[in-house]
């Protein structure tokens, strides 16, 4: 943990990908109650894309980004970041191991998105769709932050990660927003026919590309960029009122 | 100058405001030809807004914001930016403090929108208005830029700076982006009234003001943040195709 008399720096590995980097930043900024620049969250971004694929690291078929992600929050830490955000579900992979090599606290994208989700759901609604890599839901952080409050998870099958969200993900990342956007939202229409009554982004692809299409999924989705946006504004108190 | 075997990073001096440098980032990302996140170019922001006012340092009313520059471009030297760019024109006043003690070379904001301008506008258009503040028209550097090419620059007066402009862009940073979107569609009309036949946004909160209320007017103006993010992208060649 960072000396108390330390100043608030955020720090934002990012890079995973860089559209999902940029939504975050802008996130935060729109946020931010701010009547002026100097009020804005002080924040350092580290968006080196050059880390190998998360997704096929977990799947066994390529290089561990974790040498990448440390080098990336080592030099937030050495920038001075007070508090460092990963813009990206699937790197939460390696997040014991980033917090253990940060002297900065790590935020965890799942608690800032289950806090939302338990502002934004009413009650009522208890069966909440995931939409997610491969790897985030074998971790399994959002299921287990589910069960806890009595939540039941509506998970893609297989064949619905494979035809719908791989592809779906890859296209944001290639430029291709809308159209990965398209994908996304037919994964939703699957999982609300399965009776998910809210879903969760749990990818920061997903929501530039809902966004892109304008989809009435987003009025009905926790955008874990947004939450963790919110949970990093939180942190900041502008020092000059 | 960095050592040819460095490798390329580059360093982007921002928070004046967080919302123009969000807002390059983003036209970095679109504007780079990559098919997947390891060929975006890698970067790192510097987006730490307590950095005194600009417009009023020059208007000789509040401090020097030199120092906390110099600090922002000393980080980012530390970190091992190859190249550095300033997603705001006003602080180009400081242009060559800052290269003077940066081992990386800075871009020039203005060398790129003219660049753009050069490609963008039909050779008959000889009357280029700008949007700007007071320390920008005041430095000269885009006049001086147009008059080289024969151009003619068609200037704010100063009722409409105070009037127009200035709210214009403190809305923005505020996050009333679009109703300085609209303060800032005022003062391109009445620039073209006098002749000017395109505009040059030398402001980086404009464009974003202008996209808020998807004005026509974008489309008769070079962005010089659009400009500066091409510029960036032209100089980034992933190493693996």
């Amino acid at each position: 943990m960072m000396p108390a008399s330390s100043p608030f720096l955020l720090g934002i590995l990012g890079g995973m990908g860089p559209l999902a980097t940029a939504d975050l930043l802008q996130k935060i900024i729109a946020a931010t109650p701010a009547e002026r620049d100097q009020q804005h969250v002080p924040l350092v971004v580290w968006n080196v894309p050059q880390i190998p694929d998360r997704q096929r690291a977990l799947a066994g078929t390529g290089p561990s980004p974790l040498p990448a992600l440390r080098d990336g929050v080592s030099r937030l830490n050495r920038l001075g970041a007070s508090h460092i955000a990963i813009a990206c579900n699937t790197a939460h992979h390696w997040f014991d191991d980033l917090q253990a090599s940060s002297e900065a606290p790590l935020l965890h994208i799942a608690d800032a998105a289950l806090s939302q989700l338990t502002t934004a759901a009413p009650p009522s609604e208890r069966r909440i769709g995931l939409i997610a890599t491969h790897g985030t839901l074998a971790a399994g952080w959002y299921q287990q932050r589910l069960a806890e409050r009595g939540m039941t998870p509506v998970l893609p099958d297989a064949d619905e990660l494979e035809t719908l969200f791989v592809p779906g993900c890859y296209a944001v990342k290639r430029g291709e927003v809308a159209a990965g956007g398209r994908l996304f939202e037919q994964l939703a229409e699957r999982l609300a026919e399965r009776g998910a009554e809210r879903l969760i982004l749990a990818c920061t692809e997903v929501a530039p590309g809902l966004d892109a299409i304008r989809s009435r999924w987003l009025q009905r989705s926790i955008d874990t960029t947004q939450a963790l946006a919110l949970a990093c504004v939180a942190l900041w108190r502008p020092s000059s009122p």
